[in-house]
């Protein structure tokens, strides 16, 4: 009953159905199928716009055991998912699964839905807030799927999950459904998650705050993929999505382990011109950009390209010239918002092309560097961003296990200890990101290098880098922790963490 | 066996198969399908690169009796599909269909290819040259299939033909297929077309002759859905890709038609602020392009968009802020190459953007006024651009049947007698486009509108405009060039025209 990772993960899931067990990051390699869409032509003279939600609802073919989707790209400032499910549960139906992008504290209604057996399963890359709680507690009828980011886009391509309705976010429309994010009082920028959605849903419905004259003149999302228009007074809270500014970390010991991170990339082969880089928008991803914008400047080397999440860091660096473009798949910040509405080389992107296994090739495939962060690592250097150690769900993937598989070098950043619980464990409380798609842990302590990477440990031996072995990092941390208590789980699945190719990687069980 | 039409299409053609029959413009209406698409993924490591076409056909699974497509951006200038036919055909293939969005005089070469029953089917929106002339002789095995530009797009988006392989001229590529039309040495502009063939064959080859390093910066046509990227000396002859400037007739009837028709637009109802667009790249069209700047420049009207192919006439328009943007399927000179490039309200769309009757809406369905060519119309405003009077194919629907549709106000601007030969007739020789989309025909001795446009027959009645009955127009025409001779046509079908939703319009006979 255990995976090739070692997680004991059943053949059969109740709610979820037959586990296709993990096989390793490659093994997806083979023929794949995007599904078959379903869609109800416009003609001339048919018009899609609509001032009332109820009215449009009134045109849908809701049903129970429906599935409709929604996008994050509000994040915790997002009103559509809740205004939505409102309805549909005033309506009486049941049954409901939601395929949100990500699920935000701001959603935490749905948990009254969810006791209510209005919503019975939920997909999405990363939970966080009062429907994390209510999953980890047992309380949604199915377990929750807890895909990645390009994961999303395979299960909606492949039609492993068929939306029926996709519920859109807009910040600015015109009649028609031309779309973008950059747009109006609710600016979010890229709109790569969304996009998706309205490529794969039978049915679509763009909801904004901002209507605009057809034809919209920037398109991110084209009237082609889109049934219904609906105006209404507010998609979002602009305090809640986005950060004004996004922050690099104060702390000494965040900015310690992004020097020593910067340190090691440029020792490691991969910094020179044409080198590819991702980094998050969290305060020690962010330091790592500095430092590493600094280090370009000085060592005059020119990126090709920055992806994924982007922040006015992530621009600075494009507007120097250190990277050529950028993919943007979600803007973090108002600087990036601004880059993405003016500068060409400021690309979006959907998605699937961020992040989907099963396309013709993703960008993360083409990435050199990422940085990425962890809850835990254990000493398979698989990474666990999913729960907190107790096993209480606090996040996911998002594009965790997407970018590690794709980059040639995949950075963990972590704090080796914190609050007294170490951050590397003999054995991960979940697994999100599996350990041989993870190149090198670095702590405030010490650097681990995977041991596959034989060529990296050579090259680093160099350099007056701490590389130890992981177990040594382990050690020093419970040196400084002590050794951590054994969490007692019952045998109850309340979400399962799928690989970006649809296989299992880990479930999570409720905690005793 | 008459449609409702009147024209003589049987219920089943050898060749063809099954007709659906024409049922009027806006039949189509109700539940249409999208295809499933097989691929094989791109993982990380994968390579997509090859510097010989050999090597790619290699690999290929080409077999007889396969679906492949080409575009037509590069116009008279491509090399590709000589290139890869040439090659299929000296491996022995045969029975091959070809899915070409137009056929120009430069792809003489396929003649041989057909009389040697390699290439026995044939798809296209417009054919003229060597080809359309050995398909009206009955060379080719089965009918030719003569789409509109939406009806292509339609017709691959829903199955009705698969696309085994699409062979994609590239005039500029990373390694990795995201490519785009406006740079590199055989620049056409927007990819439209190809835009179409690139997301929905099983399997996609990129075919450049600019390799640019990853990623390209400009991306018209995404890295997601490419599969191989081959870089050859030359995809194309810049001098017949794109004219270098497109020109305003210099013959004074054109003129004169052209003022008459901008007389018209004005007294028409949508001559106002808001007012959208689309005219051709023949000299006619641009003589009204010109007068309506003037006239949308004297009278402070700003329009919202222009549409279809875009030649500097349309661009010059869109600097001057008389649109507010361009929707671009493809460019026709360089002027429009470079705003295409430059200018961000000069967007580019894909052909079902454009004009799929079976997607989510087109841009044709919200063109106010469009201006179009006829080499014959009938008196029940039935248009004919696919042959000549004698019934040789020299040309096709192209959009004109898709904007002719979607437009409020469809022009058809014609020389009324020209070589002895009338423009009207009481039955054309073929029908590309159906009457009831036809709202006025305008020649120089007069104009006739569709009897069914009675509110524009009032408004028109006000001004000093020639309005007159179709059958006046004839008589006229006919009191010039005599009585015209009846062509006589054997029973054999050569090609059959379908309009945009798939239904047949009509068939072309070979001449006796």
């Amino acid at each position: 009953m255990k995976n090739i990772l070692g997680r004991e993960v059943p053949d059969n899931i109740k709610g979820y159905g037959e586990v296709k067990h993990y096989g390793g990051y490659l093994a997806s390699k083979g023929t794949k199928t995007k599904r078959s869409i379903k869609l109800t032509n416009v003609l001339p003279g048919d018009e899609k716009l609509h001032d009332n939600l109820d009215v449009v609802l009134d045109k849908l073919p809701l049903k129970d055991g429906m599935v409709v989707s929604f996008h994050h790209h509000l994040r915790n400032g997002d009103f559509v998912l809740n205004m939505v499910m409102e309805k549909i549960a005033a309506r009486g139906y049941k049954d409901i699964t939601i395929a949100a992008s990500s699920i935000f504290p701001c959603h935490g209604e749905l948990v009254e839905l969810i006791e209510k057996k209005v919503v019975t399963s939920i997909y999405a890359a990363y939970i966080s807030g009062p429907v994390a709680d209510a999953i980890s507690a047992g309380k949604l009828e199915n377990p929750a799927v807890m895909h990645t980011h390009g994961g999303r886009a395979r299960i909606m391509e492949s039609g492993d999950l068929s939306i029926d309705i996709a519920f859109i976010a807009a910040p600015t429309s015109d009649d028609y459904g031309n779309i973008n994010g950059v747009d109006g009082k609710s600016a979010c920028g890229a709109l790569g998650y969304a996009y998706t959605d309205a490529e794969t849903a039978d049915i679509t419905v763009a909801i904004t705050d901002n209507l605009v004259e057809y034809p919209n003149t920037t398109i991110d999302i084209p009237q082609t993929l889109i049934d219904y228009v609906v105006v209404v007074d507010a998609i979002g809270d602009p305090n809640g999505i986005v950060s004004g500014t996004t922050q690099i970390t104060k702390n000494p010991i965040g900015l310690k382990i992004a020097n020593m991170t910067t340190e090691l990339i440029k020792n490691s082969g991969y910094f020179k011109d044409g080198m590819s880089f991702q980094t998050g928008a969290g305060g020690v991803s962010l330091a790592v950009a500095a430092d590493m914008k600094a280090e370009m400047i000085e060592n005059n080397i020119k990126g090709s390209f920055a992806s994924g999440g982007i922040t006015g860091y992530i621009v600075d660096m494009y507007k120097e010239g250190l990277f050529k473009s950028l993919f943007d798949v979600q803007c973090f910040d108002l600087a990036a918002i601004k880059s993405a509405k003016e500068n060409p080389g400021h690309m979006t992107m959907s998605a699937s092309m961020y992040a989907n296994a099963d396309n013709k090739g993703s960008v993360v495939n083409k990435l050199d560097v990422v940085i990425l962060g962890a809850t835990e690592i254990d000493t398979d250097f698989n990474v666990n961003v999913t729960t907190t150690s107790d096993g209480t769900i606090m996040g996911g993937s998002g594009g965790h296990a997407d970018t590690s598989a794709g980059a040639k070098l995949a950075i963990i950043v972590t704090q080796l200890a914190n609050s007294r619980i170490s951050a590397i464990k003999d054995r991960v409380t979940a697994l999100t990101t599996p350990g041989e798609t993870v190149d090198v842990i670095v702590t405030e302590r010490g650097i681990a290098i995977n041991p596959k990477r034989t060529e990296l440990i050579e090259r680093l031996k160099e350099t007056n880098l701490p590389i130890m072995t992981i177990e040594q990092l382990k050690d020093i941390a419970e040196g400084m922790t002590g050794k951590p208590k054994e969490v007692e789980f019952t045998d109850e699945i309340v979400a399962v963490i799928e690989y970006r190719d649809g296989t299992v990687l880990d479930v999570v069980r409720k905690a005793k």
